[in-house]
């Protein structure tokens, strides 16, 4: 049985948490004396011991720091339209299973949505927290909140799904410099605004000859940048 | 504006419909004369146009056949133990979109279900049939009933995600044979289960470091395949 991890603001000789992740370390059925991880999004991951677990508080203290060792070479991002209902949070906790440092929100020509509210946001970031939880990531992605998508701007490679293109991610995609993904909304991007993109540099890469959902292409696309062994 | 997709049993110079599919092309705005595409679920694909259209039945005549384009060289299967709640369905859904051929449902040992009732693997069939059309694919998967993963058989090659591999997919894959990609439960596979599969000429690939759910591996494991532009 892996032990528990427990996010953190920072990791310190002895950090203290308040009644609720108290609350979820008793149903664990942890005591003090046992043994757990923390990690602080960022990267950072150690071993620590319950020292004091009460109803109010529980108070860890560190051990050995353990390298991260589950992130890509490069951080990817994940540019993702605005979609409908709850498939962006599908999204985000896939992205983060797969490694993405980042996830960017897009309003697009063909728009789902144009806007997501304070709520909906911070829900995704709790799912993306959840989410690096349970695949054992240190880092938990950020979800940013939507730009146009042509006021995007990227470092590095930029890699957009797009049927009829012939090239193929895995022989296009390099680790000496960050990576994006980028995915439309239902209905697709529009022609004008791939175009607009390979004019920036961007790569359109191929998902073969069939029609992806929106939310199934960027599962896709990260499950393919995985599989080189990332 | 891409033609209404209509499943029909088989091809024929003059096709009818009964109430339920010809109220769904009354609701979508389609009249006699109108043309939609039809096809088998088999592979055969064709325009054709609505001859006469009530409340009671649709009759549509047969247009010009068109190849299948969207089929993969060879016949992906995917292998997937059985899962909880609705997790299947997503997973048989997303499948179809990139290319299985067929789902074979399995009983592993960490298994999170043993059994699958009769009205939910129809429901599953239901649910490929659905999303082959959506894809505009012209073949609908099978949805196979689980089997023992110790009785399970392939022709060609089988890939098993394993953590800790470091074989790449990509590297491995050929298109000269049929290809079975194979995913576990939440609790994923036992290692014996993994040394007996290899033991049996499967191979073991890498998706990264990080800890999959079982509903995110077989999408991220088929969505490798089709970046090679299949």
């Amino acid at each position: 049985m892996a032990p528990h991890r427990v996010r953190v603001d920072a990791l310190a000789p002895e950090m203290t948490l308040g009644p609720r992740e108290a609350r979820h370390l008793h149903v664990l059925r942890l005591r003090e004396g046992d043994e757990v991880r923390v990690f602080d999004g960022r990267g950072a991951e150690a071993g620590a011991t319950v020292a004091l677990l009460d109803d109010l508080r529980a108070v860890l203290t560190l051990g050995e720091r353990l390298s991260g060792t589950a992130e890509t070479p490069q951080p990817v991002t994940l540019a993702v339209a605005l979609l409908k209902g709850d498939k962006l949070a599908d999204v985000v906790r896939a992205a983060t299973e797969l490694g993405a440092a980042r996830v960017q929100l897009l309003v697009t020509r063909h728009a789902d949505a144009r806007e997501i509210g304070a709520q909906k946001l911070l829900r995704l970031r709790r799912v993306a927290e959840e989410a690096s939880k349970q695949s054992r990531r240190a880092v938990t992605p950020e979800v940013l909140a939507p730009v146009p998508l042509t006021e995007l701007t990227w470092e590095g490679q930029l890699f957009v799904a797009q049927p009829g293109s012939t090239d193929r991610l895995t022989d296009r995609l390099s680790w000496d410099t960050p990576v994006t993904v980028l995915t439309g909304p239902e209905g697709g991007l529009a022609d004008a605004e791939v175009t607009e993109l390979i004019g920036r540099g961007a790569v359109a890469v191929t998902l073969g000859p069939r029609i992806l959902r929106a939310e199934t292409a960027p599962v896709a696309l990260l499950g393919a940048i995985v599989a080189t062994g990332v």
